[in-house]
């Protein structure tokens, strides 16, 4: 990440305004939205923590492991860094010394529960028994849920560069090739389209189609296959998550039939995201789709943003009555699947705009089941 | 995961012979290495719940969000299987539910505090304020740590792999060319090679090499720029983690012996992996292996076991006292980095036999600096 995409102003208002002495970003979204600095290991080396402590009043501290010490002090903007030997100290440890230094041992601490572990959390609150220590996790998904001009152009650039590389792989589909041999194609897709990673790769063919997440299999391509595929990268640190469905040779009526009826309850989804509804009014507005369509549905949401984490604030889900706004960016997913049998999955990502929803991932065409 | 590669058996002697009346498999590894089913939403979908509640008596049960639960029920050879409908219920009253159908509401039950959140741990203790939850973390890894000879061929083939998709690219440098579009010819090559994802691409050029895990940059290559990388990919869901350095055109005095000294270090730290040996031992001889040739030494390993999760026991660390064993796998790695200017790594794949330690990356020599 070379800039500050965030808006680090909003955050320091939302701290100034709030109860806490302190917030303390743990998670691999809310270390680089605080600094700048995408520590790629924070995603799979979980013991490895990353630690942004960011008072009411004062600098920030960055507390990091050694080996990821020279990066970030090279790339940060604050100038408090701290570096833990792992396996030798404890990062818990150099947290509580920068509290008890900035005289907030005894303080109101913002924390991240839903990211911190047990084992670590026990182990804080045991170091600092006289803090209080509450959740500070809904103080950045508000901040970070409206998406800065940075960060929509990052993301669109992601979901766009996603949709090349998908139909770059589906465009090359030879019956007789493997399942297996597609992902490698549209993963590497993916990194030509300037991903740093390839993030998920679920291209299912025939009867796999109805699975929503599984291994890449030996499975052949054969004429009259669906095809589906649920996938995303890296750009910049953020997600791009996308959805199409296709058709190898030729449709059969029940294929055509369960695609379109699916694609009316698309266009009504994301015709619903107007700002002011609330996230579980599209849910609603979903749900009641599918039934009129006489598809069942028994799914969690029908779309959630994106941006750091691949399911971020809102959630298109009945239990999120967050109030949709300009510049927030959505994933919106609308499938179908037998587990066995057959699945179909369109996704599309949607950018919140003052006049209404924009569809940003226009590039392959969703209007009709696309025939290979 | 086709097959079930991991030893059940071994498993449930530990249960056994434990103080447990049951563990709770909860992360992305314990989960797969339970039940035979790799759920790759586990891996970045951190609020969507796996588990897998494994009594010392009787059966166990897998607990699952809907979306993934038609896989699961065709992939696991574990009879009962319970979903949950995220947004809609909560895993751990599921959980709960659970323990007290077997009896176990009162029980000693081993978790994941390592990996469950600070939030579910507490939903847990307030639901069931009488059981005891203790961590059964090294029951897990004791038993893990000890590879089984299907999981030996699993990493051994995704090791070799990803040393040929490495060599592949480095094969095909040329001056001029961008990092972005090395680390993607890469990410493309491993995904050829066979894994159903890459998870990590840190291939740096010229001073980026200084750094371990930055970001890939437009940084182009010029004669007489180290190449450092360190990669891996996933292979039926097990990592492979390599690493190779080597020089465009020619190779400068001091690079040559900066190289020709790690590698001294490299063949000493590897010597020293034999049966009976601590980890904590192999890391001493490494640490006395750079303060022999003159090279700064603060990581905080030398290497460290590889299975389903990057960094698994052993670690080569000084605090680490296991006692190396035939059928571990590690990644040794030696490497050194001046942030800004330059860094190097050498890291192979090695499996302890009987006899000794055996180097399985053996496709890419690293006797000498390679120069491309």
């Amino acid at each position: 990440m070379p800039d500050i995409l965030s808006n680090l102003d909003a955050l320091q208002r939302e701290i100034t305004n709030s109860d806490f002495d302190a917030v303390i970003a743990m998670s691999p979204e809310n270390v680089p939205y605080t600094s700048g600095v995408l520590l790629w290991t924070q995603r799979f080396i979980r013991d490895r923590l990353a630690l942004v402590v960011w008072p009411k009043d004062g600098e920030p501290t960055f507390i990091t492991a050694t080996n990821e010490e020279g990066y970030v002090r090279e790339k940060t903007w604050i100038q408090d860094v701290r570096g833990y030997v792992q396996h030798r100290s404890s990062p818990i440890q150099v947290l509580a010394e920068v509290l008890r230094e900035k005289g907030l041992s005894a303080g109101r601490i913002g924390i991240e529960p839903g990211y911190l572990s047990a084992e670590h959390y026990s182990e804080l609150t045991s170091t600092l028994p006289e803090a209080q220590f509450l959740s500070c996790e809904s103080l950045f998904s508000k901040v970070r849920m409206i998406k800065t001009p940075a960060e929509l152009e990052v993301l669109t650039r992601g979901a766009v560069a996603t949709e090349h590389a998908l139909m770059a792989t589906y465009s090359t589909v030879n019956t007789g090739e493997s399942e297996r041999n597609l992902v490698a194609r549209l993963g590497g897709n993916i990194l030509q389209s300037g991903a740093e990673l390839p993030a998920f790769l679920y291209l299912t063919v025939g009867s796999n189609t109805g699975h929503a997440h599984p291994d890449p299999t030996p499975l052949q391509v054969s004429e009259g296959d669906l095809i589906k595929t649920d996938c995303g990268g890296y750009f910049s640190g953020y997600y791009s998550d996308i959805g199409r469905t296709a058709v190898v040779g030729k449709a059969s009526p029940e294929q055509r039939s369960i695609y379109d009826r699916l694609m009316e309850v698309h266009r009504a989804t994301i015709a619903a995201m107007q700002p002011g509804t609330p996230a579980s009014g599209v849910f609603e507005v979903a749900a009641q789709g599918y039934r009129d369509v006489d598809i069942p549905f028994n799914l969690a949401f029908a779309g959630h943003g994106v941006g750091l984490y691949i399911h971020e604030a809102p959630m298109l889900a009945a239990d999120d009555h967050t109030v949709l706004q300009p510049n927030m960016f959505f994933a919106v997913e609308t499938r179908v699947r037998w587990p066995g049998q057959q699945g179909f999955h369109i996704e599309d990502m949607i950018v919140i705009r003052d006049q209404g929803p924009e569809v940003v991932t226009t590039f392959m065409d969703t209007d009709q089941l696309m025939v290979l």
